[in-house]
């Protein structure tokens, strides 16, 4: 058994891939790991000769009034995690190594970042493609992974790999959920219990809203005012939007046609919980 | 002996480049070539297993009113004077290959695009930047030449190249002049006799400013003064800007210190003929 091997430098890891023969599936993370990412990771791993993991936490794609200073951090249970997943190699740079003085280059993608995500935290989607661009031209993948939680970014992604004519395919994997229904995040353990609880009205909205459409309601508001009406019944829940679109260039839609994302976010104090589901 | 390949798709051009062994060494041009390009190509034939030559006049890195249209063009002698440097791909896509509806992803780099021709052509180097990312997505080259005539270009792509983490190598290559001193450019083709004749003043100013700094002369506003005196000799000669600042971040200097770039845009009539010279 060959055993996970940790790098720290740009130089060491592009040095270490020059050496593999064979594809590379890549999954970018920003660490405090959950099963989740684990599915990403066991997809890489299934798909390609050897996979490769990078923990960043992305200074870049946080907005100054965001979490980034107490976005939480467990570098040696990620490590134990990805070992137990036959991790080959994971990528763990420190933020100077990423962005040294005088870095001054970004990927800008227009319309499908000024929605949603990118009207609520400004300039967020500018970090994660420039960061995610980076991170591809280091790692070299044949593939990467992204989990379908953070739908927009999974979007914005697959746009800037087209667009760009990047040498690689986005696999996008299914969100994994609690027992509840509640998303996977790394950031659901700000929630109190009693937010905890009340959380998984997010993923009983989805549900609503899915059943309503096989159920052949078309009216987007009808979707939307009835879950809305679903979440107010949590008294710590504060919707922050609900959104009905196609999945391309995310535009609201009147009429839903599938294939339509219905994505909300929800928050619980000033934790920011998002979910989503597709309808087909 | 093996005769060129020209491609006209990216898909062509993917599948063309996945069947090399060994270093490609590519040269991004708009066409209408001239010996400055076919030194960019036999360096690049020297120094890697394969060449390949883009021709694409690139839409977005022209401002509305500039010469987009009217361009020079000649694909045929292009294809013969490849050739004759024994290139193995020439790669020529249609604008709508390269942009397809809905296309919007762009790399924009900082400061050192705002500055020189990055202010008197807004949106250049964003368009510049980003077609020649996708090229390089595209062409996977290990080297890439560019003619050192077009100094901000130059500082500008190896900005990006680094930032980025692009797998690649900038290699910059000195600058061909006529038997008078004009650099070689596509654009020369513009000028009447007349302007062709006084052209040659952009040259003589730039060895002056070289003679100048050898002489001691470190104050850079009297250089540009006597630069600016020899040029208005000349009377078809409209001076745009004369500029010497540092060579990575285009800094405008008072007290030249080494190495300078000292460049400058001229025009004769609409058409306007850019060189430099650095000073070491």
């Amino acid at each position: 058994m060959v055993s996970m091997k940790a790098i720290e430098t740009i130089a060491e890891m592009k040095q270490a891939r020059r050496a593999l023969a064979g594809p590379v599936g890549f999954v970018p993370t920003m660490g405090y790991l959950h099963e989740g990412h684990l599915e990403l990771v066991k997809r890489a791993k299934k798909e390609n000769t050897t996979a490769v993991v990078s923990i960043f936490v992305n200074p870049i794609q946080f907005g100054p009034k965001e979490d980034f200073q107490k976005y939480p951090r467990d570098i040696p249970r990620d490590l134990a995690m990805l070992e137990s997943v036959n991790t080959d190699f994971v990528f763990l740079p420190q933020a100077a190594e990423i962005y040294p003085p005088g870095f001054d280059t970004w990927v800008e993608i227009g319309k499908v970042t000024e929605r949603l995500e990118g009207a609520a935290r400004p300039g967020h989607f500018r970090g994660v493609a420039t960061v995610v661009a980076k991170l591809f031209n280091i790692v070299g993948p044949a593939r990467a992974y992204f989990g379908q939680k953070d739908a927009q970014q999974c979007v914005v992604i697959k746009k800037m790999v087209k667009d760009l004519n990047m040498p690689l395919e986005v696999v996008i994997v299914p969100t994994v959920r609690e027992a509840d229904g509640l998303a996977m995040s790394s950031r659901n353990v700000y929630l109190t219990p009693e937010e905890r609880r009340q959380a998984a009205v997010l993923y009983q909205a989805l549900t609503l809203a899915q059943g309503l459409y096989v159920q052949g309601e078309r009216e987007a508001s009808r979707i939307r005012q009835q879950m809305t009406a679903l979440i107010q019944k949590q008294p710590l829940a504060r919707i922050e939007y609900i959104s009905i679109t196609d999945t391309e260039i995310l535009e609201e839609l009147a009429i839903v046609k599938a294939p339509a994302l219905v994505s909300l976010v929800v928050r619980f104090g000033t934790t920011r919980l998002l979910d989503n589901v597709v309808l087909e």
